[in-house]
């Protein structure tokens, strides 16, 4: 056991399943519950993972079956899941530019110039900072908002604002009210700074440090940071034109909302269907043709060595990249000026082709186990759930215990990440000593 | 036009225009239906690219429709689309083995030994004469059985074995029986000469002529040989254990069946789903668990250079070996102590990527332009039509013109190949005189 977990790749697994595991059972205490009972095992896991994984996907009524208690539970497991996950990925990035050559060193020269090789304790103490401030600044907002004009007591506003602002800065997606926050949809000063700060949160350090030390010159921006940044942009403005279109007329949805109103709702909609997984429209009222774009903006996800889950931005622009590069007949693959390793083709590669066959095989099996179902039911839930975004149709009360293990299942996996997972189990320690000649096979 | 032609990637898209504009002139001609009167443009283009692109996807009652001169058409459009696909994949083979320098000659040596540089005649003619054999093995082991057994006419029988023989070898699936060819699941003498003739024509010939010449020794096969061949033994043996597993009591398929009799029918199903298209069970009374192995067959369809669509067998499980490899943490991807080249990763990456955004816009622009659809239908025609597969759960004769002109299309992208396609419209003709700096961007 100590000599399998020498490798570093293989401790991450284990540093979700710990966190995972002890909140699981401190929501199974009587206390957590609203009416004191013990919560089911399978309910507790379920809640505990998604809180862990920063999904915010719900088994439950959250506000109408935890306690208080229960719900800060629920806050801390979150926080220390997205904390986690920072310091698990500021951690890889210092590995990796420890790793590196010195050449190549230079080259990656933007990510690592900040955090001098060595400084992990400075690098993590100005993550904490940038979180605890941007929730801070949140919560602000938000808690004045609720306080002077929804008639809210100054503590119950400090506490709604507090437990948003975490939830959307980690992208963990529980909400204090049974529908989300569609009470929300049209109020700027409450869902705006959810929004932005899930998008924040999103980005990722790596992403975020660079862009806001460089702002001037985004020329000189690391491939990755160009990627999840434009990239960002790009998904966002696309999907907020596509909701608002195909929403205009939905009675259910933005339909009866003024002009600002529908750009406001489907704007933080698309904001938070990313990875964020707070509900501002009812999404089991959407349009048949928005299914498909949440279904691929959950898939792909935010930026890399953040709290959001999915493929990642910059695995799916640099693939799209790829195509071009081939259907060019381009001998290399080229962002921004700067060749592409194919070390980094093939890893977004096996990201992408892992989590297509996660999803599928993980769509497939909900149909199986639960009766009545709508496939592209099926496919939303265990899209949002591998993608830690936990938005729902509402399917996923309704499963069986087999349906939601298997959800839950998804939710660590799609934390951990399939490439992470998967290098755990099947990584090989032994270094080959000899390459075999090479050979260039005729596919497609 | 000149210019824009040079390049020999971008004739194939024509090469399969010309003969489909034809015969859609020919098909529209009152001889070629049974009522001698005009058949519509879009049922005769459907038909006529359904037949070049061997698909065999049927928008009309084939035998209740077309004349006896209709068929004929069929059968030559089908036979044409099949050699000019065998054709263009020879040449394609000679084309790369010159432009390999010398080095590679002698890597891929296994397949270049036979056909010497330049000696296109000689394979051409050996691929003609390997195509006829089969067809007329199969010919007479049909008809014979047909002519013996069934009380058909001789020459009946034989026009029924040519047909049928024509079509299975070409992958081509259209079939002279509404119901496809049900009457003879459970006859072996009519369903396994069709079944094996498909499985061979699938193959394609670079790993067929090499499989066979080299059959004592399958390890000195190049990678793409091995990767096909056991590759179509992996996903036939799978294939049949799933479907005989889930249709074993299904009374509407093999449930009323002998134990030989299931075995029959799904060994001879899986191996027309891969890519020949026939129906030996009735598709659209199979339980739910087969549509998605049905689903994977056809898009990961034949051996490549072949009558087969998808994206091929050797793409698939070569990029499993990548994964594989990225899992293990290995600098290279090996597949039997040959190392495989990044170029060809790329290739199967673009492939992959391609064919999954395309069934999935198809899928989802299907599902708009018709009412009152399933999804998992729309996904399977979808599938069985850019695969060119041709089975179908019955929806294309339902469809709207603007679908059935979506299902043309994708018939044709499938056939001609995305990347292909692809590279004919992107293809950048001048070469780039210097590199980048090379970056390893984080992603996952
Ligand atoms: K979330
Ligand atoms: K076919």
């Amino acid at each position: 056991m100590r000599r399998f977990l020498r490798h570093p790749v293989r401790l991450v697994p284990f540093g979700f399943l710990v966190p995972i595991l002890l909140g699981t059972g401190l929501l199974m205490m009587r206390p957590a519950t609203i009416e004191h009972q013990r919560a089911p095992f399978v309910t507790a896991l379920f809640t505990a993972t998604s809180a862990v994984s920063v999904t915010g996907m719900a088994a439950t009524d959250t506000p109408n079956y935890w306690s208080g208690w229960g719900l800060v539970l629920i806050t801390l497991l979150t926080q220390l899941g997205g904390l986690g996950i920072l310091t698990a990925a500021a951690l890889v990035i210092l590995l990796v530019s420890r790793q590196l050559g010195l050449r190549n060193r230079l080259l990656v020269q933007a990510e690592t110039q900040e955090f001098g090789i060595g400084d992990v304790g400075r690098l993590l103490r100005r993550i904490a900072v940038t979180v605890f401030a941007c929730e801070a600044a949140m919560t602000v907002v938000v808690s004045a908002r609720l306080w002077l004009t929804y008639d809210y007591s100054l503590g119950h506003a400090l506490w709604a604002g507090v437990f948003h602002s975490v939830q959307a800065f980690n992208n963990g997606g529980f909400a204090l009210y049974t529908d989300g926050l569609l009470a929300f949809a049209r109020d700027p000063w409450v869902s705006l700074p959810l929004a932005l700060g899930a998008i924040i949160g999103g980005l990722g350090f790596p992403a975020l440090f660079e862009a806001v030390r460089e702002w001037r010159e985004p020329v000189r921006w690391a491939v990755a940071t160009k990627l999840t940044i434009w990239g960002s942009v790009v998904l966002i403005v696309f999907g907020f034109l596509w909701l608002l279109m195909t929403e205009w007329t939905n009675p259910r949805t933005i339909g009866q909302y003024d002009m600002p109103g529908k750009a406001l709702a489907s704007f933080t909609q698309i904001a938070l269907s990313r990875t964020g997984g707070f509900e501002v429209l009812d999404i089991s009222a959407l349009r048949e043709e928005s299914y498909p774009l949440l279904v691929a903006l959950m898939f792909i996800g935010g930026g890399s060595a953040s709290t959001a889950g999915g493929i990642k931005v910059s695995t799916f622009f640099l693939l799209a990249f790829v195509i071009w590069a081939e259907l060019r007949g381009e001998p290399d693959v080229s962002v921004g000026h700067r060749r592409v390793a194919n070390a980094s083709q093939r890893q977004a590669l096996t990201v992408a082709l892992l989590s297509v066959a996660l999803v599928a095989l993980g769509t497939f099996a909900v149909i199986l186990l639960t009766e009545n179902i709508v496939f592209s039911q099926a496919l939303f839930e265990v899209t949002s759930a591998f993608s830690t975004t936990g938005l729902t149709v509402g399917l996923v009360q309704r499963l069986p215990e087999g349906g939601q293990l298997l959800l839950t299942a998804l939710m660590f996996i799609g934390r951990v990440g399939p490439l992470t997972l998967g290098s755990a189990i099947a990584l090989n320690t032994r270094r080959r000593l000899y390459r075999h000649p090479e050979e260039q096979p005729i596919v497609g």
